[in-house]
C-alpha cells in the first residue's frame, strides 16, 4: 500500500536494513495488545545477545524535556551503563515492565540484590491515552517477556508494540527506525535510531523541511494558532545505537543530537512532551566483576561531527518512518487516528510543493 | 529502654515534636511487613491533607550519588512540583508502589491521562536485601494504601515502614526524623527531615563528631581499612520539608545541604549508595488548572544560610535518630542487625571520650 | 540593496520593531572594530535602564553544546539572576570585557566586594579568528563602555559589534534579531531573540526548510560529505528576552527551545561549536537588599507552549536575519566572507524551489 | 613555631610529601603580592611538565555551590579535559589570569584560534576583599607567569600565592594541601588535594570532629547564632589529583567527594560561598591531533570507594593544613586575620577535649 517512497533525510547513506538493527547485534521485539479499548503494547531493544547485567553496554541519556515518567535514568546518569534491555511501553505500564525486568535479571543472576548490587531496570514511556484505555493498566509482566523473546533484526514498525496506541501530529504515530553510515578516521561506523513517536500537533508537522502540517490542518478547519496553544500531552523516546567506540560522556553528547532531528519535524519540545534520547555503544562492554575495564581506543571528541549528523538524520528519518509505517487505529470511545497516508492521500504532491 | 538521651546536633533548637511533622501539615504513615524472611515495608510522607495532584507543592531533588532506582525524579527536575505523596520502600518495591500511587491519583481524579496529563508517581528506595528477602517482591499496592491511610503527625521511627529491613553502618538502620527552627528576616521558619537510613560501614560511624565506629569495628576484629574497601550496597533517602516560601530552584539548593549532614556521620557517598535528597515547601501550592501561580513573597537567596544550616543539622540528627530508634531485627537466612544500643552498651562513654 | 524580503518563519506575528527591543525596556549597543586584520567588536544587551546589579533580572542559560569560553554562567545556574548587562565579543576578548563589567559595577556600587558580594560579569563569545586577528587581543575595556553607552531600541544588525568578524555557513555571519508576539491566558506577551551567529558549514544551510546550502556548496565544487566531516570551530550565542512573568527555572526551559530554532537552520550542534542560549524576563527584578522577593503571578508551566514556539521561531528568524543583514567583510590575510546576498544572487529562486 | 603536630584525618596513610605533589608529575607554584593594601596573588597547579594544550589530562568539576566566577568550567563539563594549567587567584583577578593563560598557550602553539580551536583557560577564584583591596585589580598577567615558572614539587602553603589574602572561619585561611595512598585492585594509587580556603564563620569551625569554633567564638563574645545568620562571602576551591586511571565521568564523581571533606570542617556550603571541586587524572593524556584515544584500562566504578574516601580525607586534611600553615596577615584598612595558632594558643587542649 505504501507505494510512495519515503523521502531520504539528508545526504548520508542508510545501512542495509535501514533500521537500528544495522548496528550489529542490536535486535528489537514487540508485544502488541490490540483489542477494543486496549490499544497498547511493549517494545524491547536489546543491545546484544548476552546477559545485559553481566555485560553492560556504555550508555547515556539526554533529557530534552523532562515531562516524563521513565524508570532507570538516575543511575544511568551516574554510572553510564545499561543493566537491562531497553523497554518501551505506555505511561502507566512502566512499573509492570520494570518489575518484569527485575524478575528476569534475578532469574538469570540470583546474586542480584544479595552478593551483587540490585539491578537498574530501564523502562521508557509515552502516554497513549487517546486511543488506549490507559487507566486499565493492561500491560503485564508477561508482555515484556513476549517482546523480549521476539527480539530480532527484522522487526515491524508503525502501530506495533509500544507504538500501538501512540499518536503523533494528531495522526497515527508509533515505532519508527532508521540508520546512517559515516566514515570517521577512515573507518565506517553505523548510527541507528528507534523512536516511539507520540508527540506533536498537526499544524507543526514538517517532513523533510516541508511544513505540510499547516495545509493538512487548514483542511481540517483547525486554525493553526488555536491548535498550537493547546498543550501537548505527547512525548517521544529516541533510542540511538552506534558501533563507534565512545565513552558514556560522549554518548550523552551523541544522544543530545536527537534534539536536532526532532526539531526539524516541527517540534519545539512542548511543555507536556517527555522528550528523551538515550544512546548506547556496542563497541565494548563493562563486566560486572572486573577490576579494570579495557576498552578499544575511544574516538577523539574532535572526530564526532559525522556521528552527530548521523544521529540527527537518523532520528528525523525514524520519526517520518513511524508516520509512514503506521496504520490507522481505532481505540477507546471510538477514538481514531488516521495514518498519514489516509490523512493525506496527495502526500506526494504536498511534499513536492511548498505551501504558501 | 532508650534512656540515654540522644546528642543534640549543632546549636539550633528543634521544633516541639522534633520531627518532620513540625512543619505544619506534614504527616507520616507506615506499613510494616515483619514475618520471617520478609522484613520490609512502606513509608509515606504527605506534604498536606489535600489532593496532591490538584494542589502540587514546590519541590526539588539533589542527587548526591545517583546509584538508585527511585521513580519520579526526572519530572520533578523539569517542573519543580510533587504530584503524589512521597513513598519510600525497598528497591524492588518501587514499581508496585508507583502503580498504587497512579491508581490512587486516578481514583481521585478521573481526568488524569485523559483531559489532564498523566500523574508522576514518586517512590524512593533503598536495598534492604541483607535482612529482607528482596527477591520475593513482597511489597504490594495495598501496603502503600495502608501507609497512606495511617499518616499522622505522630509516627514511629526506627525499624518500621520502609525502614523495617534497612541496615546502616552494619547496624540496624531505618526511619529517623528531626527538625530545627530558625529565624530569617525576623520570621521563624521550620525545617524538618525524615531519612531512610541504609548506608555506611561500621568503621565510618561518627556521632556528633566522635568516630565511635572505629572503636566498635575494632571490637568486632574487623580491620577498618579492609572494611572500607568493600563497596557499599546501601543508600539513604533524605526528605526535607520547610514552611519557608521558596521557589523550586531554591529547594534544590536546600536539598543539597543534606549532603553536609550526611557527611558528618561518616559517609563519603559510597559508589553503591544511592544518596538522594528531596526538599519541598508547604508555603504555597500550584493549582493544576490555574493560568498564573500566585505565591507569597519568596525569600531572597541571600537569606538562605540559616535554612541551609537547619537542613544539614536536621539530616544529621535524623540519621542518628534512625540508629537511636531502631530495634534489633533478625530476617532472612538468620541475618541479624543489632541496634546501636545493643552493639554499644557503653555508648554514653564512647560519646564522651574521643577515640585515639 | 536587500530588496528581497526575508522569509517569515512560522505563523506567529512579529512585534513592531521585529527585534529583541520589542521586549519593552531592552536595548542593544555595539562597538565595531574594523581596520585591516582587526575585524571584531563588542555588543551589549541591556535588560533595562536601571543598574543591573541592584535590580537583577531573573535569567537562566541552557548549554546546548558547551564548547565555549563564556564567563559568568556558573553563578547564573546557581542563582538565576543577571548582575550585569550581557556582553558579547570574540573568544579572546571575554576577559577584557569581564574586567570592564567589574569596573563599571564597582564604579556604580562601591560596596561591591566589600559589604556586598562580588559582581558576576557575563560575557559570551564566539571565535572570529577566520576574519579577525584574534591573537592580537584587540578588544579592550573601553570598547565595552562604548557599546554600553550606545545601547538603544534601534540598533544595527549584521557585520557590526561582536558580529563584525563572525562567519556562518562559510558565509558572513554576525548579529541578528527577531521577535514574536503570543497570547497566553488572554494576555499578549513578547519574546525577542538576538543572536551572534558564527556557526555552520555551507552544505548545512537551511532557510525556512529549504536546504539551499547543498546547492550553494555544489556550486563551489565542494562535495557536501567532505565538508561536513571537518569539525566546526564556530559557535552561536542566543539571547532570548521576554516580558512574560517567569521564574528562573522556567527561563531555563524557555532558553532551551533556542535549540529547536537553531536545528531548523541546519545545525546539529557541532562538536566544536559553543551553542549557548540565555533567557531573561523583564517582568520583575530581584533587589540586592530585600529580605523577600515579591513577583507578579508567574505563568503556570502548563501555559508555556506558545512562548516555546515563539522562542524557537524568533531564534530561527534571528539567525536568518544575521545572514540577511550581514555585508561582505575582508579581514586578516585577505580572508573574506561573502554575504548571503552576494553568494546567492538568485536567492529568491532558490528559496522558492526545493533542491533535488 | 608550629610545633603542635596537625591531627591526621581518618585512617588512610598520607604520601611521602603529604601534598598534592605526591601524585607524580604534579607541581605547584605561587606568586605572592603582599604590600600594604595589596594582599593577594596567584597559584598555579600543573598536572604535568608537558604542554597542557597538546597533552590534555582528563578532568571534571563538581559545583557544590555555584556562587562563583571561575572561568573555564563550561567547556570542561562538555569535553572532560584540561587545556591549560590550573590557576587560582582573587575574584577580580581571573580575567587577567585567563588572558595570561591564553597568551601563553598561543605562544607555545601558534595554531590556536586558527587551524586549531581556541584554548580554554581555567582560572578559579575566591574573594579576598577583607584583607586585600580587591577593587584595585592588582593581579596582572606577569603574576601568572611567575607562579607558573616557579611550579615545583616542594611548595609553600598558608598565606602565599592566591591564598595570601584569604580568610577562613574568620581566621587566616589560604593554601593547604594533603594526600592519601590507597590500595585498589592490588595496586597503590595516590589522591592529592590542594585547596584555596576562604570560607566559613568561626562558630562552625570543626577540626577532626571537634567543634572548637564554638568555643573560640564564645571567647570573642560573638553569639554563635547571630554569627551564622550573616551570609558568607567566602568560597573554597578544591583541586584533586590522582594517578588512578579514571574517565572524566568518574573524575566528576571523585571531585564531588570533596563535599564530604568540606562538610566535616563545619561548612554547610553557605549561599555566598563558591564551593567548587575539580579532579584530574595523570594516568593518561588526550592528544590534540589523534583520531583515537588509547587509555590504560580504566578502574571499574565498583572499585572507587577507597578513592572516594581518600578524596574526602585529603580535602579535609588540606583545609586544616591551610589553617595550620597560614600566618597572621594585616591588609587594607588595618583589617587583620589571626592565624589559628595565634587565635587559639591552647589549640592542643581544645582538640583533646570536646566542648560541651
Amino acid at each position: 500500500m505504501n507505494v510512495l517512497p519515503m523521502p531520504h533525510i539528508g545526504v548520508l547513506p542508510a545501512g542495509p536494513l535501514g533500521t537500528i538493527a544495522d548496528v550489529s547485534g542490536v535486535t528489537v521485539g514487540h508485544c502488541t495488545l490490540a483489542q477494543g479499548a486496549t490499544q497498547t503494547g511493549v517494545t524491547v531493544v536489546r543491545p546484544h545477545r548476552d546477559d545485559a547485567y553481566r555485560h553492560k553496554v556504555p550508555a547515556a541519556a539526554s533529557l530534552i524535556n523532562g515531562f516524563g515518567k521513565s524508570i532507570g535514568l538516575v543511575q544511568i546518569e551516574e554510572l553510564g551503563v545499561l543493566e537491562t534491555p531497553i523497554a518501551l511501553t505506555n505511561t502507566f505500564g512502566v512499573a509492570a515492565v520494570a518489575q518484569a525486568q527485575i524478575r528476569a535479571a534475578i532469574a538469570s543472576n540470583p546474586q542480584i540484590g544479595r552478593e551483587w548490587p540490585t539491578v537498574n531496570p530501564l523502562a521508557f514511556e509515552c502516554n497513549d491515552g487517546y486511543l488506549n484505555d490507559i487507566q486499565a493498566l493492561a500491560v503485564e509482566a508477561s508482555h515484556y517477556a513476549r517482546a523480549f523473546d521476539s527480539a530480532a533484526c527484522d522487526f515491524e514498525r508503525g502501530s506495533v508494540g509500544a507504538g500501538r496506541g501512540m499518536s503523533s501530529f494528531d495522526l497515527k504515530g508509533g515505532i519508527g527506525s532508521a540508520s546512517r553510515v559515516v566514515s570517521v578516521a577512515s573507518k565506517a561506523f553505523t548510527v541507528g535510531a528507534l523512536v516511539l513517536a507520540n508527540f506533536g500537533r498537526l499544524p507543526m508537522l514538517t517532513i523533510d523541511g516541508v511544513p505540510i502540517g499547516r495545509e493538512l490542518a487548514a483542511r481540517r478547519h483547525t486554525a493553526s494558532r488555536a491548535a498550537t496553544s493547546k498543550p501537548e500531552q505527547g512525548s517521544i523516546i529516541m533510542i540511538v545505537a552506534t558501533d563507534a567506540p565512545l565513552a558514556a560522556r560522549q554518548l550523552k553528547r551523541l544522544a543530545f543530537r536527537a534534539a536536532a532531528g526532532l526539531a526539524r519535524t516541527g517540534s519545539v519540545y512542548g511543555h507536556g512532551s517527555g522528550d528523551i534520547a538515550l544512546a548506547f555503544s556496542t563497541a565494548y562492554t563493562v563486566a560486572q566483576e572486573a577490576d579494570f575495564i579495557s576498552t578499544p581506543p575511544i574516538l577523539n571528541d574532535t572526530r564526532l561531527d559525522p556521528l552527530f549528523q548521523a544521529c540527527a538524520d537518523s532520528v528525523e528519518q525514524a520519526i517520518i518512518d513511524a508516520l509512514w509505517s503506521a496504520k490507522t487505529v481505532t481505540g477507546r470511545d471510538a477514538h481514531a487516528r488516521l495514518s498519514l497516508h489516509e490523512a493525506a492521500p496527495d502526500l506526494a504532491q504536498l511534499l513536492n510543493s511548498r505551501t504558501a
